[in-house]
Formats: C-alpha cells, sequence, structure tokens
C-alpha cells in the first residue's frame, strides 16, 4: 500500500473537485491509501469509506496569501499539517493544489533539503513535439546561483532517468542564443559546471525550442522558469480565443470547426498539464507534489498517480545519492 | 523626403526578398528615399531606379557570428557601413533584418548613447487580445541593473506615445505574481523607481497575462524578454503544427478545417509579427530598427514603414528629453 496524503482545501475548484479526485484515485490504484486533510465540515462526507483516512485542519492558506506570513499564522493549515503527516512518517507522499509558494516553504520548514543541496526546485513535466520534458525550476527559486542551476540538472536528470526509465537524458540550459557564451551571467556560469561534469549536458535551448523535444530536461531559474510556463499557459488560450473569435464571423467557418472538433479534442488531450500531474518539489526529504492551481478531479488523480511513482521509484533517496556523487564545491 | 538607410544583405531571405521589400515600400511611400547597402552584385540590378542610392559594402556579417569579433574584423560590412551613413547625417533611419546582436553593438559604437541612459532597449510591438503593446528589452541587455528596467520604461511609455498619440500609457513590470513583492530582486528594487516616479506604472503583470492587453508597455530585462519573444513564436508554430497534424488523421477534420481556412487566414494576420514592423533599438543617438531575421518584402516594408515614423516623431530627441525630464540617480 501506498499512502497519499492529500490537501482536500487546496485549488480553484477545492474542494469539490479534489474530492472527486479522491474517489476517483482510489478506484484506479487499489494499491492507494489516502489521507485526506481538510476541514472538518468538508471530510465527513467521505468519513468512513474504505482506504480513507481523515484528519482534520480547520485553517486555511488562501491561493494568493504572501506565504511566508500565511505559515506563521496559520499553524492550523491544511498545508503544514498535510506535510507534517509526511514528517512523522504516516504518509509516504503528499499532494496540494493550493497555494505554491505556501507548500514549497512548508516542505522546506517542516521536512527540510536534501544533503549537500543548496535550493530545492518545482520540476514540471511539460509535452513537446516530440516526446514529454522536464522542465525546472518554475518558481522555487527566484534568484539562483551559477550551483543552483548545476544541481537543478543532476535532480532533472535523476527524476528524468527513473520515471521513464532511460539513461542519460539530454540535459539543455534555456537561453538566448544556442551558441555558447550566449547568455546572461548566471548561465555562462552555469555552463561551466555542466561542461565539467558526467552529465550528459547538450547545450542551450532557446525560447523558441523549448517545445521541439530536443532535451529530456531544460534547466532555467524560477523566474524565466515561471514566467516560460505561465506565458506558455496564457499564449496557448489566447490563440485559441483568437482562432475561435475569427471563426465566429462566418457560418462556413463554425461547420468548418464543427467537423475538426474531433481533431481539437485529441490536440488539446495531448497538450493538456492535466495529463501529466503535479509538479514534484525536488530535494525536500520527501515526496511533496504541488498540482496545478486549477485542478479538476483528472488532474488530481494524474497527480496522486505521480506521487505513487515517485514513491515506488524511491526518489527522495534516489535525489540524495545522485546529488553526493556528482557534487560540487558550491 | 525621409531617407531611409536600408542593409539588403541582412536576414535570412537576403538579398532577394530585401530588395523586393525596397522596392514595394517606394511604390507605397512618395516620401521615401532609400539608401541601400550590400554587395555590388546585389546592387547592381536596381541602381539608378529612382529614388534609391546604392552604397557598396562588401562584407557581411553572417546572422550567427559572434558579434564583438564580426565588428572586429567586417569593416566594411553592410551594417557597419549603413550605420556609419546615419552619423555622417547621409540617412534620416537604418533599417536590417541582420544580426541583432551586430546591429545594436554597431549603433552604440558608432552612434552612441543618448544623454543620461545607461543601456539602449530593443523595443518591439506585439498583438495582444485588446490592442498592440510594447514590449522590452528583448535581447540588447541580458545583465539588467534596476535602473535600467525603469529608464527602458520611460523609453517604452514615450515610444508608445509618440507612435499610438495616446497619453500616459499604462506601464507594468513582467513578474511571477501580480502583488507587490513577487519577484526576483532585479523586479522588486525595479518597482521602487516606478513606484516614485510619475509614469503611469500599474503594477505587474504575470506570463499568463503578457498577450491580454492590460499594459501598453511591459518591461522586462533582455534575458527575460528574448526568451519569451522566441517562446512565443515558437509555441505559436507549435500549436498550428500539432493541429494539422491531429487534422490529417481523419478527412473530415481536413474538410473541416479547409472551411475554416479564411478564419485561420484572418487570424494568422493579426497575429503576424511581419505586420508590426521592426523593432526599434531605443536610446542610441539615431535611429536603428532591427528587421525579424526572417523577414520578406511585407515585414521590410512594414519596418521601413516604421522607421519612417520614427523620423517624423523626432523619437530620438524626445527620448533624450523624456529621460532627462525624469532623471534618477544612477
Amino acid at each position: 500500500m501506498i499512502r497519499v496524503v492529500l490537501d482536500v482545501m487546496g485549488g480553484d475548484y477545492a474542494p469539490e473537485k479534489v474530492i472527486k479526485g479522491a474517489l476517483l484515485s482510489l478506484r484506479c490504484f487499489k494499491n492507494l491509501e489516502l489521507i485526506l486533510v481538510g476541514k472538518r465540515e468538508v471530510l465527513e462526507k467521505v468519513e468512513g469509506e474504505e482506504r480513507i483516512t481523515c484528519v482534520y485542519a480547520e485553517e486555511v492558506i488562501e491561493m494568493d496569501e504572501p506565504p511566508g506570513e500565511a505559515l506563521k499564522k496559520k499553524k492550523n493549515s491544511s498545508i503544514l499539517k498535510g506535510i507534517g503527516l509526511l514528517k512523522e512518517g504516516k504518509g509516504d507522499a503528499f499532494v496540494s493544489a493550493g497555494n505554491s509558494g505556501a507548500i514549497a516553504g512548508a516542505a522546506l520548514l517542516v521536512l527540510g533539503r536534501i544533503k549537500n543541496l543548496r535550493r530545492p526546485a518545482i520540476a514540471i513535466v511539460l509535452p513537446s513535439l516530440k516526446d514529454p520534458f522536464v522542465f525546472l525550476d518554475v518558481g522555487a527559486v527566484s534568484d539562483c546561483k551559477p550551483q543552483d542551476l548545476y544541481q537543478f540538472g543532476v535532480m532533472g536528470s535523476i527524476f528524468f532517468e527513473k520515471i521513464w526509465k532511460v539513461k542519460n537524458p539530454r540535459i539543455a540550459l534555456l537561453s538566448i542564443g544556442e551558441e555558447i557564451g550566449k547568455g546572461n551571467q548566471l548561465v555562462k556560469k552555469a555552463y561551466e559546471y555542466f561542461k565539467n561534469s558526467n552529465l550528459n549536458y547538450i547545450g542551450n535551448v532557446e525560447g523558441r525550442e523549448l517545445y521541439a523535444g530536443k532535451a529530456d530536461v531544460i534547466v532555467t531559474d524560477g523566474f524565466t522558469g515561471n514566467v516560460c510556463l505561465k506565458l506558455s499557459e496564457g499564449l496557448a488560450e489566447t490563440i485559441i480565443s483568437l482562432l475561435k473569435r475569427e471563426v465566429k464571423h462566418s457560418p462556413v467557418s463554425i461547420l468548418g470547426m464543427l467537423l475538426a472538433t474531433p481533431a481539437l479534442r485529441r490536440f488539446k488531450k495531448k497538450s493538456d498539464w492535466r495529463e501529466y500531474g503535479g509538479a514534484p518539489l525536488l530535494g525536500v526529504k520527501g515526496n511533496v507534489i504541488i498540482a496545478h492551481g486549477r485542478s479538476d478531479e483528472i488532474a488530481i488523480k494524474n497527480a496522486i498517480k505521480q506521487a505513487m511513482k515517485f514513491v515506488s521509484a524511491d526518489l527522495v533517496k534516489k535525489l540524495e545519492e545522485g546529488l553526493e556523487e556528482r557534487a560540487i564545491s558550491l
């Protein structure tokens, strides 16, 4: 049995869709036990169901609350209580679609960093024109040092290896030109670490090629990564809505788009972040998965599925070993 | 008459499409005189045409050449010669679709910065869900100081005002959260400058909202800006190609997309960077416009049109006055 702690209060569609996702997961995964954390009034509906344990937490950290203050004030929040259960050994992984800054902060505070690591990173799996790839950091560390980027590369590489069973994944740095020597000071200095490592470092990838499938792991700082991730989501929505707006001008076009609907639906599924589960916080002493803030039941189920994979792969230990093996002077 | 110096050797489709763009521009704009700079063998075809002057430059800086070295070695390049003509007062503006780093470097070297400015920036006009907006810097300064972002804001604001005749355009910083205090150190410090200025500063815009039309001018550092710009281009292409791939699986979908073609075409035109001309290098003592590397004749014509607007608006002088008026201790 794998025991996943789920924050039912986190996310734009919590608690309804999160609870739905929990029940869906239990139907899908027979070796799953869920520990649901949230308000009593919410949990009462599912209390007593098979393979569900309920833990009450009467406070909720809101999506837009400044993480630092929230963690100080709301000791009884579902996020802090949930991660506390991991620390006490009562759960194997923690999943939340809540305030990502608060989740990362709480994890760091309660669980701590793994050995030899400077800063944890949020990694996300994204679709490309070829195969899915890992992109990190997408928001944990806004101001990175070159050593951070190197360690993100090590962790991203191990993450990719363990989840897709691919040896020596191709790692690239996100930059403003493919040529070595292009980039800001951060990228230029990080390059030195990668070059001198035994990682499968293939060079720089430009913004244009982020989704081209050129690398298995693409490394950047948390500021650039977060901007890129959100820009991608926003732009995809903008393109679709502009398309729809144009189509509305003509009945023939409307008919056309209707006929193309099944293809559009397949496309949507392939490029749907919900299919790829949540984003693991790599580098804390525990399996912590940040699900998308707009998670519905499918997204929650996939985040739980991913959490189970991490537990089975013993990801935290593998990251610790990998960082030790590829240690650099920090 | 407005005298535009055009580098016919710059760009992926040079010289053919650039020459075509030159001839198209002369047909469209009656008050335009062109000074074409490039190899003799290329220019011979158009020599003697009305309102065209030819200046030979036998060297070409390639698109992927490291700018620093190229500028040292190729003194007879079309870029250096063309910008030299501006310096000598023989032209009012310079347009090139060539190596953007080399254009920026040459402009800085030959023309110099305007008074009170730390670093020039490349500004680009982009479409949004509402009206077009100015995004800068997209590649001139990879490592910015907070003061740079502030000055980019001042220049972007003046640029927007002069070109669209809109007073007090809304300025925002690109960041990783709308709340003040979110961002990396650079953005947080730049915020102080904006807050204390008399610019119409409206706060932060997230990556998700870059194209939402929330601000008229969006300011970022040259690394993030360049990554965002290229990511946007790449992603739009990826989405279209994934869509096409899905559609190919079914004849009904193909029919559907064919029927929707006029709408798709209208959409494409609206979101086409070629419609928005080139990207001015704001802050050098001269009107320098960097056209897209993949410019065809339409893009070249629009870049020339934009160059003419800058000359008419006396943009360089306006920028100088604006920076003086809004000077900060650097």
